[in-house]
């Protein structure tokens, strides 16, 4: 069976960034079949190409392969990786942009890309997307098996955004992403959805913004321009406005400390 | 002969929504060839989106699926419909998303999906993009036929974008699109082409703007800076300004009246 | 072994033009597999087209058909080209937009495309994309010879943007591009490197903005918000701020000259 191979970047559409990346692929791999998770997430955002990926993995099939390529530290010593789980495999450099997907899956075992044979000829410093990621991916694809890239590793990168606080009456967590519809995607996971059921309302702070509202379950329940709170088809909660932009209301961008609250 | 499967929808490119409606279509259809018609609809615009299908669907393959999801009413109780007709088959909701197409490729018959073996084990009432559509697609792709859906369906919702109103001297329909060059898309379609090509000069109006011009054949025909309408490529009368905007010009955006009177 | 077709436009993804050459593609040569290199090239903008081209080509297979529409001149007598080359085949309008990346692979020989059976059936005087280039490019991926599209032609445009003037101490080329992260990329390439190599440190000028600066290997290297210049990825010469955005600094569009002084 052909193999599914994903891309997650900040490289947007514009420049020929990912059609190299592509084209590296079917290089090596001429029958990949390559599917585009966004390469818009914003510049240099680890935690939306992070929250990207882990939304989008669960409905490929068995045996994917996902690149996420979200690289500020592209040419320093951070370090590149290959994430074997239960459902797959994520390749990215260590800096947490595997890691929501990787939690959700499974971790099987990681390893670090050190085998200049499953690299380009000519690595450059400043795009391992296509240097190192892309040609990893193919490889893998064609049938490497892990241990051929390089040294397990147990210490990898563990960012802050994984981490929601949970209390009988409050779960504090930050916003993860703000989609094109304005909805406040947060990183509250579907293992906090039962003590936020047991509440009577929900109380929602952002930014010093401070609303009382509910758990509805679709977009249209709630009343025009109405806030609204739900289990979002991604897998975590979000704040939505009906017919509006929540992210608007609340001035929220990603990163931004989320506080529900009820009883 | 592997089959192609098309996306149109107002999700953007941005968010991973798209990447996992590809997932599921490839999870089921392993073989099918996904391609891309748009994913910048602006967001619930049902008409534009209408334009984008109609306009792409005539140039691919007899037999090819297309998808269009542009669903302010998802989660409602409106319609999952399946469109047969002479050169494909059509899967969207029933708010007219697919009617352009429809018609202009002749409907042979039309099923509600309603058969859950068809969709996804978990149906979310925000997402039938990829709950819905997308399996559907993937699994007539593979080979279900029609009758595995649903019901069949005779009272398909007909939105108001449909009609021109066509008289010797004058044809009055609206704005379908504005494309990224300027170029103003009307409803007015090759059967009122006849009409117009009798008329020694054309009036153009809308938003109260008016101007006497011609009908072109070339976008550089005109002088540059000059308004002119020509048959569109697209198969729509189109209003253009060599080298600059005419949609701008007329302050023109979707669902605009317009226009056209000569003799 | 399937063919690849890559495609680069100025059509940008909201409009179904893209949509309708791959159909157009599929619709002869099922089996092509389509790489989208960009579509967001400013409109009209052949040089930008032509880096783009340039710049991704060289990490496709031997054998790979480009297609390259920035084509402000559809519907007047320019021609319609195929390039083959050393590794390749290159497609689009006689306009210099596929130069760079011709002169890249090397040139075998160019052939004007007149045979009508090689294109739509209809060819609109609006939209050869369509017409005449995308199914140029699916006919050569399914075996048509290079004598079959028409005339050999010795006469193709050669724009001012392939020339850098270069001298012992001083080269003074052109904005090719500005990238997604700000980056500059201008027209200077790898051949120009030696003479750079031999300087102490690097002078740029960008329209009245003078900064004098050295050559740095990767983004990182260089400290927060400082200007520098390097060897980019894609085998031009990039002035670059890291963390920053070099265009924002030197105000600096495609086009505008660049002059870098040393000694």
């Amino acid at each position: 069976m052909r193999k599914i191979v994903t891309l997650t970047t900040d490289f947007g559409l514009r420049d020929p960034y990912v059609a190299e990346m592509k084209a590296v692929i079917l290089g090596i791999c001429p029958d990949a079949v390559i599917v585009d998770v966004s390469h818009e997430v914003a510049k240099f955002d680890v935690r939306t190409g992070a929250y990207m990926l882990a939304s989008a993995a669960p409905y490929f099939p068995k045996g994917t392969v996902h690149v996420a390529v979200v690289d500020p530290g592209v040419g320093t010593a951070r370090k590149c990786l290959i994430v074997e789980t239960k459902q797959g495999f994520l390749i990215g450099p260590d800096n947490g942009v595997l890691i929501l997907a990787a939690n959700k899956q499974g971790i099987i075992g990681v390893r670090e890309i050190t085998n200049p044979k499953l690299m380009l000829p000519h690595v450059s410093d400043t795009f391992h997307g296509r240097d190192v990621f892309a040609p990893a991916a193919a490889h893998l694809a064609k049938g490497a098996s892990l241990a051929d890239f390089g040294p397990e590793v147990r210490d990898a990168v563990k960012p802050k955004f994984v981490t929601v606080k949970s209390s009988k009456g409050k779960l504090v967590g930050e916003v993860l992403h703000v989609d094109g519809f304005g909805n406040i995607v947060t990183n509250v996971g579907e293992e906090a959805l039962g003590n936020l059921k047991t509440w009577d309302s929900v109380g929602v702070n952002i930014n010093g913004f401070n609303v009382k509202t509910e758990l509805a379950k679709t977009y249209t329940e709630a009343k025009p321009k109405e806030v609204f709170v739900l289990m979002g088809s991604q897998g975590y909660v979000e704040i939505a406005v009906n017919q509006g932009s929540a992210a608007e209301q609340f001035k929220a961008k990603t990163g931004d400390k989320v506080t529900l609250y009820g009883k």
